[in-house]
């Protein structure tokens, strides 16, 4: 019945070819957890807060379609058999890396248009070598066998890399591994920050992290953590290499992967400004685009939802306040950081102090509506898990939050709105959107093995 | 910006235009409620239960993209702001039908067709007199102004309506209006049930459902009420009914009106079935659509989101249970009646009982696993609400559940792996699929309010 179905877009897209020609540049960005509910929470947030009529960049271009995300092994995915999925067009288990369920090597879209002479440029928010990066260069069965993984990109010879840091340069006990050795191997400049980069002359650069938190991620944009590197940062670092690298022809894959962490954490304020980060990252591949209109593809989708995230609850009724989001100045694990801080120093602390701490840097009270039931819970929360360290941490994929993070952090989304059935990842629908050559052939509803194929039809003009 | 980013789909559509020439034949259907997760739980147990390969119709349609909801008043629209949205393309506040805020009456595209000469049809798995058929006829400041409504459908000319009942034929009271009696002098003829309908010979119809447990919908899919009437049944009755008439060209509108109810009950089973019946539904147009492809518009949307429903919970991790689904063998709605019934009759009943029910009606123990510690909570809740008659009811728009209900659906979500983060409506995005002649013209990211213009602008040949 599908052929019947599709045969006037096949018309149009015949139509659109014959016009448009095939692309020579192409970017390709993946939101990592960033299902409807986490564009539909930044998008509202852009309208509403911010006043911006336009909405989000990547809902202006022309297809807005959707994509299913089960894996081979699960209706609910994991990012490695998503990512294999959207790199190489094929279902796999959730866990594993550039390989059917059967083990057997498969090929990503960046590797069979770099052997066509493309330079190619990963560049992610979270490690490189976690699993949606890595779904484009590695062949693993176990997405957390880091030293293969960072073997494969020393030698996968793409022009560009960038990220947190490299996981495999320990081992599991936190000693040094000789993973280095590979890269200088393949001469491959591993560099720290974009300063360093100025001083390179290499065609194959990895471009780490200055300083982050936790290697896992670059940090959140909310806690806006001084000198690490940023996506759009990042990804107009990887531009100029593969320019600089006098590349005519690339593919760039570029992960909002902290999207996903924030979701993990069912953490509103940080999703959407993660969200929106990613927005500016994609900001950079538009610019060349509209430089470039006829040469050029984009496409943006994601790997996954994470959280089950609603735009409702049953505390606002028909209604979102999402003005209340820029009273959290940080993230929900930078809060659980300091209060696990106040907690390991036995500091003297009192619920006064934390009172004032909740005002400045989640606005409660005084911007903020707390019920006095609520106030009541966060004090008797404050005495058992902070002063008396009573409480029950609460375990998630990327994290370990206190007890009394929880607390705040429910307040924080009645205020809002926003809602979770989660804190791993859902069956939810993702978006696509596309636009420049070819972008037409996204326009129907999509698997996530489809992409990675699409765009390969597109390149070769079919 | 947008001008610019729209010009290649501008480009296509225009060779589509002059491909394809303009509809005759254009059907609208309305999922009321069904947003993204209504979608793909419905799209997941069709793969994983059914075992089909083939997505759900809708989704095999060309053109695959989604639409914000918002209202006027509120990032989290009603059913009559909405359906004034689709049906005029205008935003209006919550509550309001066919005006705009400042109360202008607005025309709805229904109308501009027939006063062109359409013929139209209205169907409804709830009442004709709700907020989204309503808007395509009636132009009142509040839903609930039923008696006025009725008035406005009695008046507007249009071929069909067909629904569960007409609510304003009793005032607030119970007392009978004198509403038919509009009915009769504007030639309608009000019948119950198809048979009554071949015995017809009037230009203008009302169908009205044999039966209804309550008048608000034609009763769930999932209970099987037999004799009732289906969506799919008033939707061929209505294409039937239209060729009657000798209508050359027509507009049709049919909702799924009961995908909304279930999901204010945060009941995943019956949002299922009635998402599938509403494929049902669709199925008609389609058939219609094969035999006229080349002057048939099919687009299908929803109003909004309903209930935040996730595909995912923290009990069953990165798994769903959706086999579980088929054990139940009723509403929620259905269960919280006989409950009730049994409080209300202070039937002499046992937990063994209760026991034998719940494993008959939704599988428990035998299919669907219970743990330990709900089996107490079950037998706990039961002692406390059906048979001491101490629970509290959770009122929803559509309902009023017992608690023991609750805790019974509880345990259903925790099998299945749905989640849900309000009873109300939510402010996430929702599906537009789009088939036939025009259909590109809705491949990009779309509000409401640019449904209704889009398909005038495809009639009209823009």
């Amino acid at each position: 019945m599908r052929t019947r179905l599709f045969s006037f877009l096949t018309m149009l897209t015949a139509a659109g070819a014959i016009l448009a020609g095939t692309p020579k540049y192409i970017f390709y960005y993946i939101g990592d957890g960033m299902g409807m509910g986490q564009v539909m929470a930044a998008e509202a947030y852009n309208r509403t807060v911010l006043g911006n009529d336009d909405h989000l960049l990547m809902m202006q271009f022309p297809v807005a379609s959707t994509l299913t995300t089960y894996s081979a092994s699960s209706p609910v995915t994991d990012s490695a058999a998503a990512g294999t999925a959207l790199s190489t067009g094929n279902k796999t288990n959730n866990g594993m890396l550039g390989m059917t369920p059967d083990s057997a090597e498969v090929v990503s879209v960046a590797k069979t248009l770099f052997d066509d002479g493309f330079g190619v440029g990963l560049v992610t928010s979270v490690a490189p070598d976690d699993a949606t990066p890595g779904a484009f260069y590695t062949h693993v069965p176990k997405r957390s066998m880091y030293y293969e993984i960072g073997k494969d990109a020393a030698a996968c010879g793409y022009d560009f890399i960038a990220g947190s840091n490299l996981r495999g340069i320990k081992d599991k006990k936190g000693n040094p591994t000789d993973l280095m050795k590979y890269f200088v191997e393949n001469n491959v400049a591993v560099v720290r920050g974009t300063d360093a980069l100025e001083t390179i002359d290499s065609r194959r650069v990895v471009l780490l992290n200055t300083d982050s938190i936790n290697t896992g991620n670059i940090g959140y944009t909310i806690d806006s953590i001084p000198g690490v590197l940023t996506l759009p940062v990042m990804t107009e670092a990887c531009l100029r290499h593969l320019q600089k690298n006098g590349r005519d022809r690339f593919f760039m894959m570029v992960e909002g992967g902290n999207i996903d962490h924030a979701s993990h954490a069912n953490d509103g304020a940080t999703v959407i400004k993660e969200t929106l980060n990613f927005q500016e990252a994609l900001k950079v591949a538009y610019d060349f685009y509209l430089a470039h209109p006829d040469e050029t593809l984009i496409v943006v989708t994601a790997d996954h939802e994470t959280g089950g995230m609603g735009l409702g609850n049953n505390t606002v009724g028909y209604n979102l306040r999402l003005k209340y989001i820029d009273y959290q100045k940080m993230s929900k694990s930078a809060f659980s950081r300091y209060c696990k801080s106040l907690m390991r120093d036995r500091r003297v602390y009192r619920w006064e102090d934390m009172e004032e701490y909740l005002t400045d840097n989640f606005g409660f009270w005084k911007f903020v509506p707390v019920t006095q039931e609520q106030t009541a819970k966060l004090k008797e929360d404050f005495e058992r898990c902070l002063v008396l360290r009573n409480g029950k941490d609460k375990k998630t994929l990327y994290d370990n939050f206190d007890e009394f993070s929880q607390t705040v952090f429910d307040i924080m989304d009645k205020a809002t709105g926003l809602g979770w059935t989660t804190n791993g990842h859902s069956g939810g629908l993702v978006p696509v959107y596309a636009i420049g050559v070819g972008a037409e052939k996204f326009a129907s509803f999509n698997d996530n093995t489809d992409i990675p194929k699409i765009i390969l039809d597109i390149v070769e003009g079919k």
